[in-house]
């Protein structure tokens, strides 16, 4: 059931680092997959469940999936923000969408990452009640 | 016209480094994003246009969207091979496609990148000749 | 002159990304670097020069040398302070001191990159005034 | 006793990666390190241990500090040579030394790491035999 999926949105700041530029004097297009991640990690950790303390349960939500449209350049001490959203959640699987904008507010980036949970030995499982709770906006 | 896209397949061998690794003990989602970026590489130095050349004319074939499926891990000093090969030519865009596999031909990941070209001040341009050419095959 | 170099340490708050773990499920050692990127760009734009400004006027300050010391290991999601800090100023060069220390005030890491200034073709240039004052704390 | 340190030198192929340039056009300093690690793991396997069956036996050789000299750029393409050697052997410590030169032969970049061996659960041990008859020239 999708019908209640927590629809926060979490916002991470991200100063561009140097070493994300490329020749072409611009973000790499590679270097926003890792603030994606930023984004989901801090979306996670503001819900009351960081991917760490997920993780040492037993669980990992591997990638299965990743998709990225870039519309507009970035640029190196840029202070942009990253917007994470949960965008569905299946009994198995989830997909996190995510906008790169930056200081005026212009939309840079969009992208999604879908994921399965897997537990360590790298079985795929059902996402744990305490996770599936969560994503569906709590109690 | 899409009616003589060049179907050669390029093949890149890499070997996983450790940097690429991730705490999951396996290769990170965004390290195969560079591969791709070398498998484009390869391909075009193989059709006789290395990217270097065709910046030095003034252009750029930016990416303006990516996707990949990750079916399969892939760990620290394997060896694999990227293939790559023109999925779609269009009058100012060339979408390009990627499937990484191992050492047993297995699939690991597929994916595809999507470029328009621009010159060095960044506007849109129609594909130059001598592209357009290489992509749809020769002469 | 090195009489006068400006003293203040600048502090950099940095979570550490999944992307930069390996396979020993710590963070990996060349993900360090790009930190100390970090460290001497606030320091910079703290001092009230940023190094993007710095680099409009023409001037780059490029690497000739690194070190790091690896004491303690780091993890995914930690939070991290890069405490940076001028180490000698010479006419055409400067040493930059590093220490990554954990939210318990532990040092993790100590290391210093070495810069000489040269202009966008390349050339060695003594350091510019505006950086000299600044590097020597002002007037 | 250092007196019979494998002096072989093996030499890694490494075409530059667009992902590994900058905003400055040229390899960005971090990026060499990964391609030391890539020298050392070519070492390693072709002295018949590579450093994936070592981790399996139960060890890590932890790096615990770097350098590097930074003497002239390298671009997007362009084919390098890692050349990797060992410097030093102790007890429970490893120093190896790269250079990394150009298509012509020139030297780019110089640097060593310092490694202890340590074992997974993290304690530092002496090098295990069958590393130290590898690094001691074998027989």
């Amino acid at each position: 059931m999708n019908t209640q999926i927590d629809s926060r949105i979490s916002e991470s700041l991200i100063r561009v680092r140097y070493a994300e530029t490329d020749a072409m004097g611009i973000v790499h297009h590679s270097a926003y997959i890792p603030w994606f991640e930023v984004g989901r990690s801090d979306w996670m950790r503001e819900a009351g469940l960081p991917y760490s303390a997920f993780q040492e349960m037993g669980y990992y939500l591997t990638v299965v999936e990743i998709g990225a449209r870039y519309l507009r350049p970035c640029f190196y001490d840029e202070l942009v923000t990253v917007r994470t959203q949960i965008g569905e959640v299946k009994s198995r699987s989830i997909r996190i969408d995510y906008e790169v904008i930056n200081a005026n507010g212009v939309t840079l980036v969009t992208g999604f990452t879908q994921h399965v949970c897997i537990t360590h030995d790298g079985r795929p499982t059902r996402l744990p009640e305490i996770l599936e709770r969560l994503l569906n906006g709590g109690e």
